[in-house]
């Protein structure tokens, strides 16, 4: 069967299906970042959306197309954000949900997700753990998969992040989100083509989960497995529908180094005073880095979640911080 | 002579001055610490002001009641953040600036302060020694003495982001901001007598520099002298004017401990994925332990500032967070 493709009418009707159902997110700047860059950065917050990432987007895009009396019970796998977010977004919506989540996903990530009311079940590191795990669960109970990334409907969920950005923000010519599964660069893709055709749209990646950059530079879907990057969203890689969509709708894919990515956490803190979860930190990084394109751009970063596991961070374990 | 002591029409004057050259803020809030303290909380993000903190506004009132030409250079003492206020404030009205800083501030606030263009005179901690040391450069060059909290034109200033608030989220039940020299509180507590009559202004204070507390309870003003504690913004006493509106409008003072203080800068950015400084953390650690009242309030809290040192802050080395 052929993968359906969404379109930018998906994500015009994710938006209005989404309705009061999510937090319009702000929009953000800081003139000390414009200073680093030389550019003038709109960061739009969905570290600020409900269950702290964009990832609800699409789940309730998802749900709001179900009906609960039909469908009680859904299911999917995630190293984290997606599972929190099908979670409150299925509790919102009056039914179950199950999330096949690995064990070496944050702390914070698992807690939030069995606060929100779903089943955990740990299975090993690598898509392919995760895929088994969950046929083996869907082989005893019938529940409804919501992958967390190649579903035309996610991808269009997470779309109007983009598109919200584009409508508040006027002539911006560069967009950049990080990219795992390639739900949120495939959404932004499809909003920034028909909202700002001459935008140029780049993907950042960790260079040491970087599928999405080997895919995109060879024409062919490659997939990494299990990859060491601290930037625990974008393990995963990239999606049928989402490769289509990268290599059709997007103009390139930069990548970022470790040091990079914890440095970039932190100019946002500093600046933004937003704590941003690593993941986040990938096209901040590449905008420091200078590989979203020339100084002196208009460029929009959506930031894509906030979900830190604060037991890690010393300074704020009550020692005191001076 | 009698101190002036300004009133509501003085705040209202100074948002209508203040207008394009400060930022609105936005307003936020958090189901996660909503739970916590059985309250709805909306916080006013002045962390996010120019400056990193509401001082900007205060300075800004007076700076742009000053005639640049017949006023060149102002002048101030301050623990850092209306320094660095006013020293962005003149850069921006085309004035220099002279600050006077205890040894012991936070080295970004000294930092920042010289970036933004002022000369720096580091003087001991303790406001005797300040006053010292303000008065034996008075006495060399002219210059107008912009007071940090004591000036009626400050409270006028700072009692804007409390007119916002209150225009912005209707029917609140209690407000907070922390209390230092009580320039915040103060024009807090013009602005909700009037735009809120059946409100409670209550201010927040460190438990280790509780002289606003003394001050309220004993009804004559008091000072501490160089207190320990982490709270770098609230280590002045309260102020002349700044205690005769305590003494007036405001209905109560609470204290904190530090641990509390700590914890609750934690809370805010697990919750409000914000950064806050610890000055800013009193009010809201006052509302984690109950102290802002019964449950169920809707309740303002002005989230002063957000300019912490993060080079103390390990997990943001570089080191990774894993």
């Amino acid at each position: 069967m052929t993968p359906r493709i969404p379109d930018f009418a998906d994500v015009v009707a994710a938006a209005a299906r989404l309705g009061p159902h999510i937090v319009r997110t702000p929009v953000m700047r800081s003139p000390a970042f414009d200073a680093r860059v030389g550019c003038s950065v709109f960061f739009k917050c969905e570290n600020l959306q409900t269950g702290g990432a964009f990832k609800y987007r699409g789940a309730m895009n998802v749900l709001l197309q179900l009906d609960p009396q039909r469908t009680p019970l859904v299911i999917t796998h995630s190293s984290g954000n997606h599972g929190n977010a099908l979670a409150l977004a299925a509790r919102a919506r009056g039914m179950r949900a199950i999330v096949v989540i690995p064990r070496d996903s944050a702390r914070s990530k698992i807690a939030a997700i069995e606060a929100a009311g779903a089943r955990i079940e740990l299975c090993e590191p690598g898509l392919p753990a995760r895929e088994k795990r969950l046929a083996e669960i869907l082989a005893r109970e019938p529940a409804e998969l919501v992958h967390p990334f190649d579903d035309e409907r996610i991808i269009a969920g997470q779309g109007t992040a983009a598109l919200e950005l584009l409508a508040e923000i006027p002539a911006l010519e560069v967009i950049s989100t990080p990219v795992g599964g390639g739900g949120l660069i495939g959404g932004t893709a499809l909003a920034a083509r028909v909202l700002a055709p001459g935008i140029r749209v780049v993907g950042a990646e960790p260079a040491q989960a970087d599928d999405a950059y080997q895919s995109f530079r060879s024409g062919e879907r490659r997939s990494v497995n299990a990859p060491a990057t601290i930037a625990d969203g974008l393990r995963g890689s990239i999606g049928v529908r989402n490769f289509e969509l990268l290599r059709t709708h997007v103009d390139d894919v930069v990548t970022v180094s470790e040091a990079e990515i914890v440095a970039a956490m932190r100019v946002v803190l500093d600046d933004l005073k937003l704590l941003i979860e690593p993941s986040s930190a990938v096209p901040v990084a590449a905008a420091l880095a200078g590989r979203l394109g020339p100084r002196g751009q208009r460029v929009g970063i959506v930031l894509s979640g906030g979900n830190v596991d604060l037991g890690l961070c010393p300074f704020l374990r009550g020692d005191g911080i001076r």
